[in-house]
């Protein structure tokens, strides 16, 4: 075979047994080991029972690399995390995997750590290191950096919570305009109309379908929008804090809050405590997103939640059927309002 | 160069560029652009410049894979996880990663899900992709089958919270000793003798090392070890919630309990709560690691903190200064106690 590779010794030293071995083991060449090894259907089945055999006497284990350089298929999906300290998508990256792993395939994550340099540099890597297919929550959807990675990425591609128009790529979505539209409502509902929000930037999808679900139910109330409670900027926890310390020192101040996301609801908390502002009595809050330990710690603290085991199944799901050749499809996942004892309180101070 | 590597059509077509690409732009061999590329010393300064204008003219990536085989380094470390959907080992995975790419390197994460089985895979997998370090938190410390992957790996590898005796490794270990014993003396002082201790298995170091803390306060103290009070299994929070139930409905109960790690203090207050025992109030309480959000919901808990973020940092650079040829070494990261609200309580039942 003339594709062939011939490992230098520099790195044959590093396995302990080579397709040499094997080779000479079975007494045959390298390129009838090559041949079993690759599936090829031109191999006789005697051959195949002595390379198998030397294969199972040596314990060699094919070098995937090599492997992949002539098969073209390395069984490994890389997974592209926004934020790894995010629990949810810990959680997401957990269930995502276990699919994967059942399904024979391999999962490697990469971190953005929030950065979109480095979101760039994560799927050159995961391009040159020659992943099936990947999974990818962004860090920014707008990025014209992302979108030519995306574009140049030339295998299957599923993103998460990211509308994907003029892009071949699958797509988990969660319905979070629906979860935040009846918390809203409810609100609403209760008599509140100075209702603050804050949230990570609407560069992504997540921020705009809040927001969307946010206005929709003040239209549908006929009540004003509150657009000047209204904050958004980054996921982290210190700009919620420092947001929720500008918008309640402020006199009159909202009755109510919601942050999106648990980085804007840690950060939202934080900055109410110092306040001394306590949810449920001076104002009513709503978290949007549940985290771990959330029925032990948070149980009185009205959530809109997604099922992060969902969202990573089916990211597993669409991506192995696209890499069987399925279409690029969207994928809607449900969130759910659940009031608590937090959206009581704040109506008092009107 | 007779290690030039034929790369097949069908794996040509996903990259948009190929190294005959670049050959022919320049004008030269494809061997001269190899060289070039992989730092040769042998290359003239013209040949140089010809090769890398025609790189940066066609915005050329060299492969990884094919380049790994060639040079033997990838640049990449490998990061095995027990358990992703711990809060600590993400934030560690977060810091390790940040102070790896600033020396340069990528870090992939491959999460184990507390399998033995798949940690195992791990480790093949990540020798068989060519990464050039491994840093590990181990699902068992006691399985042959992970020792014997370990031994096969052949670079270098760094191991957190193990014990490395008879190893070719470097450690990061905590001293969870010296915070455990701590907490466990509070409580002795203020009265408890009948103190639970809830945690994972005795095959981690982790349990070993805060188990000794346990006893030596008991020791210290001279009062008897309460070992009938002492339940280990499973970190996850299902086990630590049955043994709260399975404790704390005799009688007598114990008037104190000590929780080792997220999910069994996620378990151990949830069990708590089931039977309506009031940490700080009915019983005393002692969270061991903290989690995120920790001063939000959580900060009427006494607990023993070890630093996620002091850990991840250490692993990263003992493994980029073994990766530089430096010894194996072992780093302590210390452990904090901080009591709080729920140390209180538990002694009026006597």
């Amino acid at each position: 075979l003339s594709s062939e590779i011939h490992i230098p010794a520099r790195i044959s030293e590093k396995t302990q047994v080579t397709i040499h071995d094997v080779a000479t083991r079975a007494g045959v060449a390298i390129s009838s080991v090559s041949r079993v090894l690759s599936g090829h259907p031109d191999v006789s089945p005697s051959m195949n029972l002595r390379v198998k055999r030397a294969v199972h006497e040596l314990g060699y284990e094919p070098d995937l690399l090599a492997q992949s350089l002539r098969r073209g298929a390395t069984n490994t999906i890389g997974f592209i995390v926004r934020d790894i300290s995010n629990p949810l998508f810990a959680l997401i990256a957990q269930r995502c995997e276990q699919v994967l792993r059942e399904a024979g395939y391999s999962m490697i994550l990469i971190n953005s750590d929030g950065e979109i340099k480095t979101e760039t540099e994560n799927f050159s890597l995961l391009r040159r290191r020659r992943v099936d297919g990947v999974i990818a929550s962004l860090v920014s959807e707008t990025s014209p950096k992302v979108k030519k990675a995306i574009e140049n990425l030339r295998m299957p591609l599923v993103l998460l919570d990211r509308e994907v128009a003029g892009l071949n790529a699958g797509a988990v979505i969660c319905n979070h305009r629906q979860g935040v539209y009846e918390a809203t409502k409810d609100l609403i509902d209760r008599g509140h109309q100075e209702i603050a929000f804050i949230s990570g930037g609407k560069d992504v999808f997540v921020t705009r379908d809040r927001l969307r679900g946010f206005y929709d139910a003040f239209k549908e109330a006929k009540v004003p929008i509150p657009t000047h409670w209204i904050a958004l900027g980054r996921f982290q926890a210190d700009f919620a804090a420092a947001e929720t310390h500008r918008l309640f020192t402020q006199n009159p101040r909202p009755t109510a809050l919601m942050a999106g996301g648990i980085g804007s609801t840690a950060g939202a908390l934080r900055g109410l405590r110092e306040l001394k502002l306590k949810p449920g009595k001076d104002i009513a809050f709503v978290a949007i997103d549940e985290w771990l330990m959330f029925d032990v710690f948070a149980s009185e603290y009205s959530s809109v939640f997604r099922d992060p085991v969902e969202i990573g199944e089916q990211s597993a799901r669409l991506i192995l059927d696209m890499l069987k050749g399925g279409q690029a499809r969207q994928l809607v996942v449900e969130t759910k309002f659940t009031p608590r004892k937090s959206s009581a309180g704040g109506l008092k101070i009107k």
